[in-house]
């Protein structure tokens, strides 16, 4: 059940970086929903290496095919297929099976596990992987935002110690994090950012970063107490990604800092029912949506393939000196915000549909 | 299923704060292993309130019995059922169904998830319910330890700004965790984060912190690639918890200041096999742990109950102030010790027997 | 995960035959359900042995507790635990751990699956196991009835050789069904079963029968394709019981003698929707709910423990003649029919939930 | 997660039958098995239509392909994507909506689960969704096979009133099974089967058969008690199949017509261990495999695609009269074959895995 996630909206991946393609199927999609390839490929698009000055310059086109699931334009309620062909195929080459694990990549984890791994490019370890949950968590949205009017918006807050400042939370929009190549809305630090990744890549290095996510318009009622609270299910999607490192909800290690009455949203009346002054919680309390905005940031580690030369291991423990070839991502966080986005629109739509359960007739 | 953790090794947890009582039935735990109430008892001993100046001294026994699954001393595969009596039942009386909810507590939510709620005492959101979480946890520790000899130990580092110095986490043992009464290994900055705690109280109000955590001795290879990396899990099983704001995994959000070439844990010979020169992996490489110590964090938030006055509203929206009556804990930290070594142990022990199902015979 | 069904309305069950109690979690019950002891005791009062000259003398007073989940009288939505204390607990005792695995019981496949097993009463294997499904099934069928009106009756429609006659699904109830102590509502072939079964109850045999189970006022649109149709997980939950041998479903093994043309259910108007001329699909097409009853059958073969002496081997494979000590049930068809009911209505409370999930907003 | 199968070796399927393709992701599959294509194309072309004079000549080639999950001919561990393409892919075009459920079809039940409904050929309903069966279900088996040498065989049984006689399970084999286009081994009956197929589709109607499935060389220690015993895992899988209406495992609904001291299986010392004198258990006790043969059977009903004209109403409830265009076929039991056999191979390759899980170390 490992490449499956969520209860009743389900996504399963298959893939690996250069097998025949990746994808998904997606099963519990309610059926009616209006959906072809166009609404899913903006996201995959956006996902796509390629793109911009500090992102590899490998093409790599990821176009989706819905394999099952519509008809005329509208989903049927069976399971959807998604399919994207690797252009890269292997030859099948049993030679190039590389006898040194990179450092921090997951050559020796998968070794151990498996006692065999796909011979290279990181096979499923691949951050191509991630094709299948941006396909799946393109529906996942359309779905809450005809549904529920929900609105998922993912940013770069922090390269390094460049961080964003004065933004507010409510108003950005995916058009205006698009601005930068690094998507990070505010757009001087953005410039500073965009010089740093290019110094690192300039000098066979990596950069991380920090990556927040808001999600709007939620009704008060999601998430399932106890195991699976929204922030608990939420950490565990952002958690599955590659590279990433932290997580964090509403105040997250700062709120650790503050005192209890400090902490604590007092509750005040907004439109017909109730809101919160702060949002410190936010947007979940006790595991559930309060209907206050959503607000979390997810730490991404500086990408392991370098090409600078490093001591290290191979198989058999002898040292040898290892440099990567071709070209790579020096910073992933600008890629990271559709697939952060996805993997929340994942989580939420299961939660909805749960719920949904609960309390119709 | 929301009550429920785990693929093979797997807990569910029942019980409000104030009905018959709390408990929870782990399936899935191998048979003949050796168990008594005597293995589970020390653990719910650490978690339980009013042992020390800084918990509140209300006095909660939290006896566990087994009420099924083992005979003579000894697990027979099947469902163990464990049960803890709450000694505070309440009489049933609806009256005191407030009709204002606790700000940062779970009472609107709940409402407005269920169209109901437990009248007192927070019912399911309550921190009672980690009892059956910790019970469930001692087992599966005992399994891991055993079976494999792996070690858990958790600690408070941080409460509010105080942080502890110069911990070496090779060597911290529960025993010398268990020397403060906070639970800080570091008696310089324990005895100043009881001060501060103990001010935080006198004051009406209440103190967060991070506690840290290290899973020691365990094999290369566990770990559920995609949804189900170590990393995620360990996260949702955090962030699960009451009162948990953040997760971080090895080098955590401090990673993201780093380089590649820093960060990336060059691989070198241990052993019979491979270690790593560093670990801001924390243990974990492509969702799969290394061999290496699994180190995380978890921020938690100051206790939302305080005795300051607070202005919020009613479920009605009209304002009013609120004052919580009795005595509460002012920090929460030390209590969650045991708690988060339980959740790390059942994400663990169900790590173990996937990967058993995957390379036996 | 084998002793939890269900994927919203979920049970897990716990407890052997000679342990502290036997019982069950359900997880996932829809919130504000009036729910009592009151509403579970009378199908545990039915499935009790002791009732009837057809059954063991033994007395099991079985009452059960509600543990949590409820307050007032009502469901809060949280899990509600359920407990039945054993008035037999062994006294740990491990000598009467007998060496002779008794012929089509599962003293054998216990001890090679978990290498141990509990040493007296059939363990977890035994009839007491489906005390926690009773239980929970009792919950289920009330959310049934309170939300959707659907009634299920079963009833034994075969002792042996002896078939009840003339009977019409249609109006059969529980009152009617429990007139006879075999539960037959056939009273003429009642007697003549009850006659039967004590002429094998004297010469120390038993004897099996079969369980027509039918369920009424369905909507259409139960049922998720393709792996959990309706009678899929019937049949899963059916044969999950102690002794059962074969599921129908519908026309079941008689309908393979049939015609197309003449099995086929024709549609017809029928209020404000259509309905079928006749039922041989049993309530059921493409494995989803068509409005019409669900109708099928159970085989519950002989019990297995007699007391005529059997020729059989020690676990050593040495030549034994076994004979049981004690009285025993020499048939158990009509203790099984609050048991099938409460099976099918777990099933039936799991897909409602299921498909609400689906349709509403 | 209807569309799901399996705790640990685990299937999704998708595919409609008339749009892209068919097809399966196999998740849990154990790295460094031996598998190509070739592997998996021998059952779907056992399961193709087309192949015999008592099928439907439509031609499919349903060639599959391995989208993921294996290299250089060996599995990596990760999910196995499967597909087959669909020959006749719908034109999009939306007039041949029918408004007429066709009789015992799932038109009426799709439309009022899902409020949509794909326009032709069945949909998801279709048996062509079973492809994805098939092909997960020969990886199942061939893991079975090389693992533990288990050996799966079914046959055609019964067609209508025609029955296969002096059958012994033990050594039939796929090859004497395939010898008669009815897949019957008893070949005299075999004959006459096939004529009264010819004769039924001659008259525009259709027959229903039983088929029996035999598993041999399966250690004791098997299934998970107790809602996954072996049998009613089994159960679930075949009655998840299209057109199936009865489900039995070892004496089945005759076994009811036994005393207990008949149907009692004594124990016997074979080999090393134990065995059985007979086997009316059906090679399973208390839920889990005894090392003797499983031997179990499935009913099929008539296919209800007749030419014979039908009375039957519109969905707006208009008596109309129904004639089915094309070709069908007039029994499905022989192409079943592969199908009850794969269905076999997937629940018992999760019970193998689950059963590692306890036991290894």
């Amino acid at each position: 059940m490992s490449s499956s996630f969520g209860t009743i909206f389900r996504v399963t991946t298959f893939g690996e970086s250069h097998c025949y393609g990746v994808g998904a199927v997606v099963d519990g999609c309610p059926p009616r929903l209006a959906l072809t390839e166009e609404d899913i490929q903006p996201q995959l698009s956006r996902r796509r290496p390629g793109q911009t000055a500090i992102a590899t310059p490998r093409k790599e086109e990821d176009q989706v095919a819905i394999l099952s699931g519509t008809e005329n334009g509208v989903t049927l309620g069976t399971p959807i297929g998604l399919l994207v062909k690797n252009k890269d195929q292997r030859p099948g080459d049993y030679k190039d099976m590389s006898q040194v694990p990179r450092p921090s990549h997951a050559d020796f984890t998968y070794q151990m596990k498996y006692g065999v791994r796909a011979s290279s490019g990181g096979g499923r370890s691949s951050a191509r992987e991630t094709i299948g949950r941006v396909a799946a968590g393109a529906i996942a949205e359309k779905f809450l935002r005809e549904a529920y009017g929900v609105d998922i918006v993912a940013w770069v807050n922090a390269v390094g110690s460049l961080q964003a400042r004065d933004l507010t939370n409510e108003t950005l929009t995916r058009e205006i994090v698009d601005r930068t190549s690094v998507r990070c809305p505010d757009e001087t630090v953005a410039g500073e950012m965009e010089e740093r990744i290019l110094a690192a890549r300039d000098s066979g290095d990596s950069m991380g970063g920090v990556l927040t996510c808001v999600c709007r318009n939620l009704p008060a009622g999601w998430g399932e107490p106890v195991f699976d609270k929204v922030e608990a299910k939420l950490a565990q999607a952002m958690m599955s990604l590659p590279a990433t490192k932290g997580f964090e909800i509403g105040s997250g290690f700062d709120g650790t800092l503050m005192k209890g009455s400090e902490h604590n949203d007092a509750f005040v009346r907004k439109g017909d029912g109730l809101g919160t002054v702060t949002n410190f919680s936010g947007g979940i309390q006790g595991g559930i949506t309060n209907g206050e905005p959503i607000v979390f940031r997810v730490a991404f580690k500086p990408p392991a393939t370098i090409s600078k030369q490093q001591d290290t291991v191979d198989f058999e423990g002898r040292a040898v000196q290892l440099e990567a070839a071709g070209r790579h991502d020096p910073c992933v966080v600008n890629r990271a915000v559709p697939i952060v986005e996805s993997m929340a629109a994942l989580v939420l739509a299961d939660f909805a549909l749960r719920q949904r359960a609960r309390t119709a007739n």
